[in-house]
């Protein structure tokens, strides 16, 4: 059917194995290191954080995981995820583009977040784990996990960056919905919140230091493991149903697309949607220009240092090689939170080390301006961070229309923006001011790395 | 499959007509009076309010009523929306019984509203209106028409009841997000609004002042329509896609539901899912248990009158035959605005009449247990209105695990309630309180209904 706007596939389509991008890389991750020795770390050293079978993901070269029938029925309470044409944002743009999208706010915690939150959940569970401590930024991932909690009976505490726990009270509601425990980081509760606290009693917190929390909380406890939303190998290997789907859709429209973008904080909805696509390539398929889009308040991949850094601010977590801009860097204020972070996940920052994707920084503002106008085409609000996708696909099109090219332009559109409407009133009051980072703080955080041999 | 979850349908299955209930009543439908006269009105009576292929809608005989290629444009945008069996909310309830929900909050604005919306909105630019005017409670009708006015380029104005104005920013950021214009109503904008707020400057507003302003506004200005988003038998006809479409997605199941429920303010949602079942009825079908649930606040089928009553406070609309609390009648605070309407749609007061269906009332308190228990089963969060219907169903269930008895049960899930949080955050704090109706203010209301003939 030719004017075909959504494209849906029936549960049983579900994929049934996880893509593991590790497969297929020219060349290999560099190790993760042990933050004392420096050397690299084995699975028994991650044992007091993470279920094994996560650490053996974590590691693993399959090319396919399994993914496991209760996962996958839990998957098909929402998944498939509809591919949709934005017909009427064509139009309005008046392009030879083709524009698609994936819409993975039809999730119940309304992102793409559960796809790793389930199986994350169920092999906790399956090791017979009962509790889990995390962090959340925006809450997008607090809610998600929550969500996934509550399928497995899993007590779920989440510390929630201060500054959007008290600007977002509805997303900590839906946390506490699903039956989780939301805490204002810092927090007393943990030996790193306190420090914090000492220092700054009026701390608005950030990722780094919630994460350091959550850690804490899991190292000292054994009955309690620890919980991550992005930036580790396993997340962006539960995340590939996404463009696993995306493959099988494209096929019913008949287009192939020439351009995906994903928006980047952590690194998750974009690896989700790009590697299995980046796979087909490196397997000797076409190649498409993929752009990972991050905010220029944080642009870790536009702007900072190829490095081994810790993953939190009270150094707990191990070392990674990644896109930095030094675990001390705290952006300036800009809505979208899940975007906030210093780091970018080894794989994202891997493949565009070895020139697979491109990158690209945007202001907050002009991703409203986007965002908005998709609205008004295509009824969807998006989440802030995914206004930054948003934003790419319209520059994208009108470079089409400029260049006078038909070319299919693919985004994930990783949420819906309904727990983030304070942005919007923001937006519509003037009140959203594009805050650049400080270029001395960011010197300073840089200089700051783990010097570690290379 | 036999551990299927979720049925979906692809865009070509959205139906190609709108179903007619009026066709197949065993008695026809009260007419509607002009209010000056108390004679029946003519379509011309109706024509400074909606536009001449509404009006026809309203009178209309015909069992089966085209849905133009344009609206269906616009359907395929979100419908077919999901049949999804509850399997993790039987399980914890350890019921026999089977139970399905329509879940009608994939739509962009969250909820069943834009399936009358997008056609009201698509037959006024047709006769060339370009601004709209309507009320809104909580805000999903308000948000529905706004999104419609969106695609087709018209101006939206929504006189929102104040309290929930106050109560509910981010709906009215959505509102505006699609580019409508929202104004909290009593508002300075009209005499209705002007005489409200001389009695009572703090006046909370109710949806009958609403409906005045934004009548008043349609009536005084040959370039504006007005818009309504429940009661009248067109927004009954349009809603009827859902209702369909679950006939088509049970014969996927293998099921066939005993008992169908859905909630009650205006009668729309429930209409919109139940008439189709009931037309398969009237016309020799089997006979099946339909239950309308109301709020125990403001029990207009429960406990109003069937008569002769205005749509509106200020006494502008033609009267209506429906079950109502009198138009003068103000239900105490809860949380479910969209169910805080004095009348009933007049087709479903007459089936209720009829005896064709039953109704409930119940408190709050108790419809946000089951709420909160169904977000923690089946992960969606429902709105405060769509909490009835799922303690109706869960009510329902265990009565067939009491007697044993495996009934299908279906219900409306008719939105989200992403925007309605504040309402789960006072449930968590203990702040929801039952409040009872004032039995002499009901008194007075009823005594005041205007004399009719019968």
């Amino acid at each position: 059917m030719s004017d075909q706007t959504k494209f849906v596939l029936d549960e049983t389509q579900i994929p049934k194995t996880w893509y593991n991008l590790a497969a297929d890389l020219p060349k290999p991750l560099p190790p993760v290191l042990h933050p004392g020795t420096k050397q690299p770390v084995g699975p028994a050293d991650l044992e007091p954080l993470f279920p094994m079978a996560l650490i053996l993901q974590e590691v693993s070269a399959e090319r396919y995981i399994d993914i496991p029938e209760p996962i996958r029925d839990v998957y098909r309470m929402w998944r498939p995820t509809p591919l949709i044409r934005a017909r009427r944002l064509e139009k309005a743009l008046d392009t030879p583009a083709k524009i698609y999208f994936k819409y993975e706010g039809v999730s119940p915690a309304g992102s793409h977040k559960p796809n790793t939150a389930v199986p994350q959940a169920w092999y906790n569970k399956e090791q017979g784990v009962t509790r889990l401590s995390t962090e959340t930024g925006a809450g997008q991932w607090g809610s998600a996990l929550a969500f996934a909690g509550a399928l497995f009976g899993i007590d779920v505490t989440v510390f929630q960056v201060r500054v959007s726990y008290d600007q977002k009270p509805y997303r900590r509601a839906l946390i506490e919905t699903y039956g989780a425990r939301c805490i204002p980081s810092p927090s007393k509760e943990t030996d790193s919140g306190r420090a914090i606290l000492a220092r700054d009693p009026n701390s608005p917190g950030s990722l780094g230091i919630a994460i350091s929390e959550a850690v804490e909380v899991a190292a000292k406890d054994p009955q309690v493991k620890y919980s991550l939303g992005s930036v580790l190998n396993h997340v962006m290997l539960h995340q590939t149903v996404n463009g696993q789907e995306a493959i099988k859709q494209f096929e019913m429209t008949g287009d192939d697309p020439d351009v995906i973008i994903g928006c980047t904080g952590g690194g998750s909805n974009f690896a989700g949607l790009v590697f299995p696509f980046l796979g087909l390539q490196l397997r000797g398929g076409r190649k498409r220009r993929i752009i990972a889009v991050e905010p220029a308040a944080c642009p870790s991949l536009t702007r900072g240092k190829y490095a081994y850094d810790f993953g939190d601010t009270g150094h707990l977590t191990p070392l990674v090689k990644m896109h930095t801009l030094g675990s001390t860097f705290i952006p300036p204020g800009f809505h979208a939170g899940g975007l906030r972070y210093h780091g970018m996940a080894p794989m994202v920052s891997h493949i565009h080390e070895l020139g697979l994707i491109e990158a690209r920084a945007y202001h907050q503002k002009t991703c409203f301006d986007a965002g908005v106008q998709f609205a008004r085409c295509e009824g969807i609000v998006p989440a802030p961070e995914a206004n930054h996708a948003v934003r790419c696909a319209v520059d994208e099109a009108l470079r089409c229309k400029r260049e006078g090219r038909p070319e299919t332009i693919l985004f994930n559109m990783s949420g819906h923006g309904h727990f983030d409407m304070a942005a919007y009133i923001a937006y519509f009051d003037g009140k959203l001011v594009d805050q650049d980072y400080d270029e001395g703080e960011l010197a300073m955080a840089l200089a700051g790395l783990p010097s570690v041999a290379a």
